[in-house]
C-alpha cells in the first residue's frame, strides 16, 4: 500500500501535471475510494483550455469517477450502505444535507456545498478531490451508487454522461409515450440522451451535427435515433418539419456548446405548446432570441441544471441491465500520465483521432 | 329593433369609422349578444397605431365584449346552457371543438380556428366580430360565460385582464402558498396578477413600474402588493434581493410591452429553481438573452399565450364574490362614437388623463 | 348498396338479434361508417349475461368500432378532416364540446352528453349506435381517429383495448423509466397494459393471473412482462418483494373484475408512496380495505374512468409503427350472426377454445 | 444550571410519570433545546390509552416541541444555520439523509431512520427523545426551523398542526384558486386545514363535525370556512350537493379519527375527477369501500403520511405573518406535571372542558 497518491493538478491553461500526495488518514465518517476509471466531460476540455475562468490554479481535475472502496469508516458504511470492495459511482457535489433544498431533494441547489469533485483547489484538505487520480477522498457528505461488478470500467464509467441524458430527456424534457425528440448536438451527452429518450418511450427521435460529426450521427441512429441531420447540408427546422409532417417536435433539447443559432431553431423546430431543454453553456455570452416566439407558441424553456440522485440511479440501471451497445460509444482509454493528450483527443485536437467518450484508467498496465 | 347595427371599423392606422351592418339572421345553432361593454387591451393600442401589421384593413375591433343574449338558436341554446336575457362574457377564440388540441383542452392552440373576436376583416360574413358595436354575432362555436347581473358591467367586463392575471400568477406561474411574486409592468394585466397572485396564497408581492406610473403603483399595493418598485429610480434586482433577504423570486411576470431590459431582470430577479412567465411582447424584435443563465439557476421560462376557459371561470368567480375592489382599476367609459379617443386614452395620449382600465358602453346615454 | 342495415341489438340477459334498420340518411353534419371490425369488451360479456343492470332492452351493442368511412358531410369532413373512404376508429363517447369539462380536455366527464357507442337504446334515431352492425351512424359530435389501411382489421381493432392499455400504464400509472410495474390481472386490457408499460420504460413488469391463465402468462412475457404469477399457487406480495429486493411495485393496476383481494394485494405490493390505478370493477359491492396502509405508505389511489383521445391516438401510434406482436393477442373473429357465440367465446364459456381477443367481423364472407 | 433534567415518561396505558435523566453531554455536531411548549396531538391520546400497540413502554412522549436552543456544536450550528439562545421547532423525524429517498426529498420514508421524536424507548441514549420535559437532546440528523421570538409561545407551538393543515389541504389536496374543498373532521388540524385552504385561494370551504363540536364549528367559520355541517342533524352529502349546485367538492380531506362513514361520505362527496386525502387513521381496522366509485368517478385517493420541511417552513411564515387568529385554536397550557391532565382534556375526558389545542409549558410558574 503506498504512503502517496498520484493525481493530476492542473496549473495554468494547457499545463497539467501529476503530484503526488500524502495518503489521506480516514475516520468513522469518510473513506477513501481507488479510481477504476474517471471520465472525461466537454468541460474538461474547455477548463484545460483556460475558458473556465473562475476557477483557480492549481487544481485537481475529474469529476466522473467510478472506483472501489479502499477504505470505509463504520458511520460513512451504514450511512451509504456499502463496504469496503464495493465499486461505487461518485456524484460530483458534496451538499450540506440540512437546508431547505437538500430537504426538498434539490440538494443540486444547495448553498451550502462543503466542496465538489473536479475543479477543487489543491490546498483544500486533503487535496484528493480530482478524478484523474490514483485516489479519491470521500467525504462524510458525499454521494455514492453501487454499480455491479461485472460491467467493464470503460462501460460502467459512462453513469454519468447517461445520467445527464435521462435528466434532460426523460425528468426535464418530460418525454411521454411517442414523443418527437430532437436533439440538437451528437456529443457522448447527444448520444445518451438518444438512448434515455428511446429507453422513455419517444416516438420519433432525431439528432443533428456538423458534417465532422458523420460518425457520431451513425452511432445516433444505431442507438435508436430515426432521422439524422447535417445542419450544413439541411435546415434543421424545414427536416424537422418534412419529417413530422409539420407538427414539428415536442421535445428540443439544445446540447451544443458555444453555439447560438441552435437556440433558435430549437424555438422553431419546437411545437405549440413544447418543450425546449437548454444544456449547452455559451461561455456566459448573450444569445439574440426571439422571445415573442416562446410567447406566441406557448413554448415551456427549461435549463438542464446538474444531474440528480434519481437520474444517476437510473443510469446505472440501464447499464447493468445491459441492453443498450454503450460500449459502442467509448472510444479510447488513456493512462493517468496521458491526460493531456487525453482531454484533447476528446477536443478533437489530435488528427486522425474520432472521439466520442474518452476515459483515464489510472491503473491501466504501466 | 333596428334593422341596422353599428360596428366600429378601422380602415386604416388610426383611422376609425362607427359603419352600420345588418343586424344578422339566427338560426338554431348560433345567437346575437347586445353588448353592455366592451374592455380596451393594449394590443387595441398596437393595432390603432398599425404596429399589429398581420391583419389587413377594413377589419372589426374590440376582443373583450360582455354583453345580454339578444337571441339564441334552440340547440346554442342547450349547448351554452343560456337563454335570452342571460348574461354572459365572450371568449376571443373560436376553435374547431373537434381537433386532438381541442380535445385535449388545448383549443386556445387549435390549427383549424373558425375565426376570433376582434381584428376580424369586415369581409367576413355577418360582419359582426368586434365588440366595440351595438351587437356580436355569436358564432356556433363561440365561448361564453354567464356572468351574474349583479355586477357593474364596468366590473363585470374586466373577466378579460383579470381571466390573464389568474392565467399568468396561478395557472402558468404556478405560484404556490407563501411564494414571492415580483410583476413586472403595473398595467391593468399586471395589477390583476397582483389580485390573482393574492388570492393563490403568495407570501410577497412586489410590482414594478416607471416614474410615470406611481399612481398604479400606488393601486397595486391598495390590491394587495406589498413592496413596488420604480424602476427608473432604483434597481429592480438589487431591491428584490433586499426584500427577500437574497433568496429572490419564485415566481417572475414579464408583461412590459416593447422592452428588453425586464426580461433580463426576469431571469436574474428568480432565484434558482424558479419560475418566468413571459407575457410581453416585442414586437418581434430580438432581446439578449444570458442563456446560461438559465442553464446554472435551472430556470423555467414559460410562454404565456392566451387565456383559456379555466382562467376566466376563475376570473369571473372573484367578480362575483366582490371581495376585491376591482372598480378601482376601471378609469374611463367612453361611447362607441367615441373608440378612438379612448384608445387614446389608454395609449396615454391624452393630457391629464392617468388611465389604467377603459371600456367602451356602446348604450351609453346619447 | 342496401336500403337495409344490420345491427346486432340485445332483446333481455342472453337474448341477442339481428334486426334490419332503414340506412340513415345524412346531412353535412354527419356521417355513415361502414364496419370493418368491433372487438368485443370485458364489459360486453357482462351486459350479455345482464349484470349492467342500468342499460333498458332492447339496445344495440358494439364500442370498440374500426371502419371505413362510407359518407361523410361537408361540414364533418372539414371538422374530422376525413374524407369517404378513410379508415378510421371510433370512440365510445359522444361528448357535447361545449362545457367546461369538455374545453378542459375532460370531455369523458362532460354531464351532457348527447349519447354513445354501444348500450344505447333502439328507440334511439337512427338506431345504428352499435358497432356490430353492418354500419354504425356518425353523430356530428363523434370522435374519430385516421388509422393506417396497411393494418391488418384484426389488429387495427385493438386500438380500443391498447389505448386503455396506454391510459392506465401510462398516463394515469404515471410509469417512468425504470419503474417496477405489477398488474394484476392477465386479460387483453392487462395484456395491453404490459405493451405500454415496455413502451413507457418500464424497468421491470410482473403480471398476476389464475391457474386457468397460464397461456395468458405466457403471452405477457412474450409480450415483455419479466415475470408472471401464479395467485393460485403463489403469494402475490411475497413474490412482488421477491422480484423487487423488499422495494415493491412503483405502479400497481388492479385489473381483476369482480374479485376483492386484488384490491388489497395491489396497496400490501405498491411501494411507500406508489400509485395504484383501480380499473377493476366489482359489481358495486363493496370492497373491505385497509385505508390505515393508504395513509401510512403514502399511497396514492386513482380511478381509471374511461379512455381519452391521447391515449387512443397513441395506441393507433404504436399499431402502426408494426414493432409489438399485437396480433398475437388475437385469437377469434366471428360474423355478425354469430355474436352471441363471440361473446360466449371470450367468456371462457365454450369448452376448448382459449380466448384473449375476439372481434366481430360483419363483412366476414357469408 | 441543574445537571438533571425533567422527561414524562409512560410505562404504561394511563400511566405517565416525571423521571430525571442526566444532562447529556454535547460535541460538535449535536445540541440541546430547551422546551418552551410541546403542542399534545390526538395520538398522544391514543398512545396515553394504550391504543398504539407498536410502541414498547417505558417511552418519552412529545413530537411537537419549541424551545430555545441551549448549547449546539459547531457543525452543528453550521449545517442548522443556528446559534445558541435562537427558537426553532424540532420535525418529528430524524432521517438518514443519506439514502435514495433522502436524496430525493422523501426523507418522510427514509427506511434508515436514526430515530424519532416522540414515543421513543427511553433505553435510547440519551432518553431526551420526548417534547414533554424541560430539554430535549438535538441529534445531528434532526431537522429544525427557526421561529421569531416575537410569537407567544402557544402560538408558535402550532407550526406542527398547522404544518399538517398546509400539507394536506394545499400540498397534498392541491387545492387551486377557486376550489371547495370539504373538511370532514373540526380538530385543531381540521382547524388548520381551514386556515391553509384559505390561504392557498379556495372558494369555498365546507366543514362537518359531531353535535358536541359546535364551538369548534363556529370556530371554523371564524377562520374561514364558509359552511358547516352537523353530520348528527344533517346529511353530509346532500349538503355539499345543495351547497355547490351539484357540483361536489373539488377536494375532499378526510380527518376523522377511528370512523368508517366519513371515508365512504369523502368518495360520495367529491366531484368527478376530483381529489380525497386519507388522514383519519382507523386503527388498522377495515374499512368498506365502493371502489367502483373510485374508478366511476375518476377520484384521486391520496394518503397523508407525515409532513415535511416545505409544510413545516409554510406553517411558520403564516404564523409569523400574524395575520390569522391561531390564538383563538389555543384552549389549555398544562405544567409538565399536570401532562396526563392535560391529555386527558385533549380527549374530552373533563367535564366542562371543550379544548382545541392544548399544550405543555414546562416552564410555566411553579
Amino acid at each position: 500500500m503506498a504512503e502517496l497518491v498520484r493525481a493530476a493538478v492542473q496549473t495554468g491553461p494547457r499545463r497539467i501535471e501529476i503530484r503526488e500526495f500524502p495518503r489521506p488518514v480516514t475516520g468513522p465518517d469518510d473513506g477513501l475510494l481507488r479510481i477504476e476509471a474517471c471520465g472525461i466531460c466537454g468541460s474538461d476540455v474547455e477548463q484545460y483550455k483556460g475558458h473556465l475562468g473562475r476557477n483557480a490554479f492549481p487544481l485537481t481535475l475529474g469529476h466522473e469517477p467510478l472506483g472501489i472502496i479502499e477504505e470505509v469508516g463504520e458511520r460513512a458504511a451504514a450511512r451509504w450502505g456499502v463496504q469496503a470492495g464495493d465499486r461505487v459511482a461518485l456524484e460530483i457535489l458534496i451538499p450540506c444535507r440540512s437546508c431547505d433544498l437538500c430537504l426538498a431533494g434539490r440538494y443540486m441547489s444547495c448553498p451550502n456545498r462543503q466542496g465538489s469533485y473536479g475543479y477543487s483547489p489543491v490546498s483544500r484538505a486533503p487535496s484528493l478531490y480530482g478524478g484523474f487520480a490514483d485516489y479519491v477522498y470521500l467525504h462524510p457528505n458525499a454521494i455514492v451508487h453501487k454499480v455491479s461488478g461485472d460491467i467493464p470500467a470503460d462501460v460502467a464509467v459512462m453513469f454519468n454522461p447517461l445520467g445527464a441524458g435521462v435528466r434532460w430527456a426523460a425528468h426535464l424534457g418530460g418525454t411521454q409515450l411517442g414523443d418527437t425528440v430532437l436533439v440538437l448536438g451528437p456529443g457522448q451527452r447527444g448520444l445518451c440522451a438518444v438512448i434515455a429518450a428511446r429507453a422513455a418511450g419517444a416516438g420519433t427521435i432525431i439528432v443533428t451535427g456538423l458534417g465532422r460529426d458523420r460518425a457520431k450521427l451513425e452511432l445516433a441512429r444505431e442507438l435508436g435515433a430515426d432521422h439524422t441531420i447535417d445542419v450544413e447540408a439541411e435546415d434543421t427546422v424545414a427536416r424537422v418539419e418534412e419529417i413530422t409532417g409539420g407538427r414539428l417536435a415536442d421535445v428540443v433539447l439544445e446540447l451544443t456548446p458555444m453555439a447560438d443559432q441552435p437556440v433558435r431553431d430549437a424555438l422553431r423546430a419546437v411545437r405549440h405548446g413544447g418543450r425546449v431543454v437548454l444544456a449547452g453553456l455559451k461561455g456566459g455570452r448573450p444569445v439574440e432570441l426571439n422571445t415573442d416566439m416562446i410567447i406566441n407558441k406557448a413554448i415551456t424553456v427549461v435549463g438542464a441544471y446538474g444531474v440528480d440522485s434519481r437520474a444517476y440511479g437510473e443510469a446505472i440501471r440501464i447499464i447493468e441491465a445491459g441492453q443498450v451497445p454503450l460500449h459502442r460509444l467509448h472510444t479510447h482509454s488513456f493512462e493517468l500520465a496521458d491526460l493531456a493528450r487525453a482531454i484533447e483527443t476528446l477536443a478533437g485536437e489530435v488528427p486522425g483521432e474520432d472521439a466520442v467518450h474518452v476515459a483515464i484508467r489510472p491503473e491501466a498496465p504501466a
